[in-house]
């Protein structure tokens, strides 16, 4: 095992925004297999708003990323070397939470299904955790009814862009919030949403009066701050909201307040839920089902964009909080297998 | 029909605490039954904290009292002359929300049962609203499992000390915050709490610290704000919020924040949950099945504060606000029927 490991580690905690200098790219030789790892060249790595939670030593989900510790990620990759009985060298792989690295080393790794005509990049996202994330975040905590109206923050982002089409295909009148006309064109005029709000030209609050006449009875929350607080203030009796994340906050010192209106909560008998996609991975089954003949059929759409180069990404995962990128954010680390 | 009416009518909204003249007591003379009305003479009026949101034209979950109009409150009365076949005189029923009044013309009522040796008024207790409310709040939203550690604010109150014996008898571990040493005394002497929290002369937080060794599962929420916020602070992953009221704020004007980290939400994949008693109403028995027996064994204890006389409920129910009556408050308006 002479091949050297390229990974970013964490070399100090942000403040505010992920800076040059707060990560470091380094080299270091692969060490050899024990009995029962596999050895795995990663392919894709998924860059999302929640490396950032991982990044500070706020309480959080997981433990905190320390010091000095390779950054955690989500991978897909293929075995090169293997002393577990399940693998073999070639196969395609998830190996967990594998990390901002050329190579990962795991005892637990699960297959990815290859299926004709669906690259391997969607099991980094629809078919990976952004679809789970999406699907149980709507239809277990939101719940939607056909007839129902159902808003998205975050709507042109690798989840909002599922949440709405699985809201659609449920008959919900379905309102996206996104930053900037081209994302907003895309979901009403590819995605099929009912309505877009472009939350840098226009008045969210206006905006959701104008558009959700009947009210809100299910929110898929991503953003938190003044835009939760808008679509809160319009929540119908026993109204949902799926806390999937609060971007828009994730770069701040200290607590971030919940809903501004919390009367409404009780008035209004809303049910907020936060929710984590690990918590769900018993139950995958469920979503797959719905979401893989979904992609087969080209019934349901998304995008990736990919930065070439692990070297990149950690300029790459700055652009989830500038917005400026535009589908599932990942970066190619190695080529695709065959 | 000759005889008067008494009641409390609003006339005008209050600003901060209910103050003498928000209400006005008059008396009219009760008008003539048409077919498929009775007159309910009332002999006990509740008093509850939602009265005063009731007052208030915030955005709530009934049409706010109009100026003018009598003051909405729940009821139980006898039945002093009928047009409708289903009541004769001398039935005691409960017309709803009959009102701040001496009596009541209604089209609807539901009879009142007399149990041997349960007062009356627990029927407007631990076998009325109060009762539902503890218990929809506790078992269908908080969900309480044996072991777990189950913190109810305002626990002396009416409905937070029946809320702490409801989870006592599931195995909980139950925390009460309450305001005063005789209310916690009561709480962990009388009623088996396994502790109980002075937010008068002690520091919540710390106290939970101490009282809280293994985290919260679960909160019944009542008075928000800074205490609401020292519970959501120490809530566990998967942990339950009934949200029932926020005391706390209810003289205040404007809207009232959620929870000051709401982050926490997300991160402890919490459930907050708004809920209002009448919303369960459908659902009664599921609750009376188990608070009827509960009642007649004396395996659940509560407290009654009356006062005497409708011309003293504006004076009473500001005793909601400070804190300073003992037990449901209940205002007898008449004589209880032999």
């Amino acid at each position: 095992m002479a091949g050297m490991n390229r990974r970013w580690m964490l070399v100090r905690r942000p403040e505010g925004e992920i800076a040059a200098g707060d990560l470091a790219f380094e080299e270091v030789p692969i060490r050899a297999l024990e009995d029962g790892e596999i050895l795995v060249r990663n392919v894709y790595l998924s860059l999302d708003p929640t490396n950032r939670i991982w990044m500070s030593d706020q309480d959080q989900y997981l433990p905190p990323v320390e010091i000095g510790q390779t950054m955690r990620g989500g991978t897909i990759g293929v075995v090169e070397a293997s002393r577990h009985a399940s693998f073999k060298d070639g196969d395609v792989v998830n190996p967990g939470l594998g990390g901002w690295e050329s190579h990962t080393i795991t005892r637990t790794a699960s297959p990815v299904p290859r299926l004709p005509g669906v690259p391997l990049s969607a099991f980094m996202s629809v078919l990976g955790a952004t679809g789970l994330t999406a699907w149980f975040g709507l239809i277990d905590i939101g719940k939607p009814q056909a007839g129902e109206t159902v808003v998205v923050s975050a709507a042109a982002g690798a989840v909002g862009s599922i949440v709405g089409q699985l809201a659609k295909l449920r008959g919900c009148r379905v309102i996206g919030i996104a930053g900037g006309a081209d994302k907003c064109a895309w979901l009403t005029g590819d995605l099929g949403f009912d309505g877009a709000i472009d939350y840098r030209s226009e008045d969210v609050g206006a905006a959701l009066d104008r558009l959700c006449p009947n009210g809100i009875d299910v929110n898929f929350e991503n953003v938190g701050g003044a835009i939760m607080d808008a679509v809160v203030a319009r929540m119908n009796n026993f109204g949902r909201m799926a806390l999937c994340g609060m971007i828009s906050t994730y770069n701040t010192d200290g607590p971030v307040p919940g809903p501004v209106d919390f009367g409404r909560v009780l008035m209004r008998r809303l049910l907020i839920k936060g929710f984590i996609v690990i918590d769900y991975l018993p139950r995958a089954a469920e979503a797959f089902a719905e979401l893989g003949p979904l992609v087969m059929s080209g019934q349901i759409k998304w995008k990736t964009h990919t930065v070439e180069g692990l070297e990149n990404a950690a300029d790459a995962v700055r652009l989830l909080f500038s917005g400026a990128h535009d589908g599932k954010l990942l970066v190619r680390v190695s080529p695709e297998p065959n």
